[in-house]
């Protein structure tokens, strides 16, 4: 039927992760499934409504191929877009503009244990109280036409966490609100965007009373020159609520991506972060750098290796990870793996 | 290939809905998913066998755009099914008669916020103990071919709700045993169905002590004028057990929907359910208005916009709601939304 | 799109237990999904890379048409292949090499009541701690090309039943390894095959210490006569573990089937099991028959109708059922069902 399109991707490989920050794991040598570009089945389709307007859909969920996890979701997105020569406009669960942007100037695309941000990296995402959120729910965003290189994204959710509750009279709202704007040039060889977000929420987030807040923002940049692209990143996270001290957040990237031969794709970044939380306590500094290589067996399939290494203060030990630290507190990976589309 | 059609529906939209019945809830205002049409994803295809006889199946999974909720199920519907010149039986999760009746009449066809079924509206289906349910696991079902524009659905599930149980013998058993029966008459602007189907458990549904039984008849019809399509619906239901006071509903709905141009419908119902628990309890009563307009952009496309108001008697506050009764009481709900189907 | 095809099998049918083995349970009569091939969903695709490389994947969900699971997974497979003239390397969730011969060998293609696998069958598969594994997370698997009808398949996996954990330090690890070699033999008429496995993990896994491992091998092999085809299958495994006492299980089924016309085939097989746990305790012995009948409506679709018996000592009462043991223990199973493949 051409309503639809299935589509997806099947990513399997090597992962070693070691040197257990704080000592208490010993290494983990596994088959994992997704380590570049998260393994996934999606179903997409475009409509032409006639003046102009086209109705598009997107459906997509991560699936595991190691372990067989399923289409369960939550998915890695979900919306309904009307677009027409004013832009588009799209409703469901899609990614934050703030990542669209650092995925695009990370040279590893996000992917692999070389990804920067927050979850393998040391660059935090969306707020400081779930610093690698990088989906939101229920978002309603924007996305302007290009004019001469120039675009602007920019979106509104009243829960970007779940479903919108039915909040009691008696009590504070749960609702995590978040809005941003995202603002991109793009001319030849180089590109610029930047992020500025906030997240909003009445009931606490992290250890405090009430009224939570972020503010965020993120300038990045590339620049192709044919030889090699550089890439550049330089972001500040402030967060406050009632009864916690406030803290800042300063990160920074820097990376290049060298072409070599006609499929192959030599790639590095270091990142920098310091959190500062006041009040006396010590500031949390960590680090990271990663090399790696990409060789495409053809459009749809290409072998990878990627070796990152974090470094952490002791007020860091523990928070990083190349893995989800949720975890474990791992600050040495290599992933070699194949990644195929479909 | 084929063998299979994947198809769908991604319908967002905005819902506001107000007015807590107790008093106990702030409004809610949300990006939601499936508010006229449940979202969803579908793989359905048929086989011609020879000799007239055909195989077919449905497998379709609820989606949540706005969230992101996956297929992980149960389903929506999923069915094998046999059919020749003498009918169809399919087996499997299905809906139930009387919901194909009452959706087939309701102006809202069961969705939206202006939709007559218990979960958003007032009118109780399935059984007194679970007054939402349209569907039913293990369905085995027979739908006759149309003689004269008459055609019977007839079904039986040794439990609708979910797997049969490994009984134990010293113990009431759980299972939860349907019958239906569903003749329906279709000749040219007229439509005219009844329902009539028994739920019953040998263990406790409703507060009693064993051999709950419910007796549900439905008798909807349709006339399509043209410039207009009138709806009538009228239903009882009576819930004996053990141990409890038996009750005795009493329903109706009346409904219609005027043609606005080659592309608009207007639509409006008033709904109305008594609940008589004798022995000294207060009758319990409640009752719905509902106006909606849907316009199409395409045969696949469509927008809507709906609102809806509920009363109900002291006995009934908190009982009935525009949203899920479960989790809250709004009596006043309004949609404005998008559908996409695939 | 070319790139992924998606199919599956649609299977329900009438399936009665009875006659309990410890007199716990009344019979059980349903409408159940799956009965003679899983009811799944799956998606698969094969690319060329050129230089007699082809990169080829599997995506295959279990869902119940019954109660209407979904496809939330564990998948039935999940793998990433490379193929070139020397053989596959396939990653992800597979079949065990020894499933892959005991389904082979069995008449009933290990399916329907008649399945000679534990879970429904007297056959012990994969550890002693987990009787029923037929799958394994995180394999990866080597086929060879065939060799005048010769060909070998073998297999490692670090946790074969969940994601690789990391491991603390001051623990034992629970990882689950296997490794598994399985060559085959195929000539005309004539099919053998042998798997040999070994499962080792540092925690205990059934009540001991430390130090689990299971040592596997079966030896299967069909001839087609043309009038009939026979079956026969033999197997040990011997199981120890720092702490309790070692046993050793052998087994043996003997099978055959006989086409009936152009579409029909009828199905017998006989099984047998023993275990001796040693140290003083009695030894557990169950045996099974099974009969069935199997008709194509068309090469997609089919009938069947299976009865089976199972016997059991009285060590091994309750242990065994015709349906999962770990719900209950029925001796005596029928099935009488449609198997539809898209």
């Amino acid at each position: 039927q051409s309503n639809v399109q299935i589509y997806g991707v099947v990513d399997v490989g090597y992962n070693r992760s070691s040197s257990s920050d704080t000592g208490t794991f010993k290494s983990r040598n596994a088959l994992d499934s997704g380590l570049q570009n998260g393994s996934r089945i999606g179903f997409r389709g475009t409509e032409d409504l006639g003046n102009g307007l086209k109705a598009s859909f997107v459906l997509e969920y991560d699936i595991g191929v190691d372990t067989g996890a399923g289409l369960a979701g939550p998915s890695r997105q979900s919306f309904l877009a009307l677009s027409n020569a004013y832009g588009t406009v799209a409703a469901g669960r899609q990614y934050t503009p703030q990542y669209e942007l650092v995925s695009k100037v990370d040279p590893f695309g996000a992917g692999t244990v070389g990804d920067v941000t927050f979850g393998k990296g040391v660059y935090l995402m969306g707020a400081w109280a779930a610093p690698g959120t990088i989906r939101l729910d229920n978002l309603l965003a924007y996305v302007s036409p290009s004019f001469s290189g120039f675009n602007v994204i920019a979106g509104y959710t009243a829960n970007g966490i779940g479903d919108e509750e039915s909040p009691l009279k008696a009590a504070l709202g749960n609702d995590v609100k978040v809005w941003a704007i995202n603002p991109n040039y793009s001319n030849g060889p180089l590109f610029v965007g930047l992020n500025y977000h906030q997240v909003k929420s009445e009931a606490p987030l992290s250890g405090g009373v009430r009224d939570y807040k972020d503010k965020v923002w993120d300038l990045g940049a590339t620049y192709d020159f044919g030889m090699v692209k550089l890439s550049a990143l330089y972001g500040q996270l402030k967060s406050t609520e009632d009864g916690v001290v406030d803290s800042k957040t300063k990160q920074w990237m820097l990376g290049a991506s060298v072409p070599v031969g006609s499929a192959g794709a030599a790639l590095v970044s270091y990142s920098r972060q310091t959190t500062d939380y006041g009040g006396g306590w010590s500031d949390e500094k960590a680090s990271k750098w990663a090399v790696g290589y990409t060789h495409a067996l053809s459009k749809r399939t290409n072998l990878y290796a990627v070796y990152a290494k974090i470094k952490t203060n002791d007020a860091a030990d523990g928070w990083y990870s190349v893995e989800n630290p949720a975890n474990n507190d791992y600050t040495s990976g290599l992933n070699l793996g194949v990644s195929h589309s479909f």
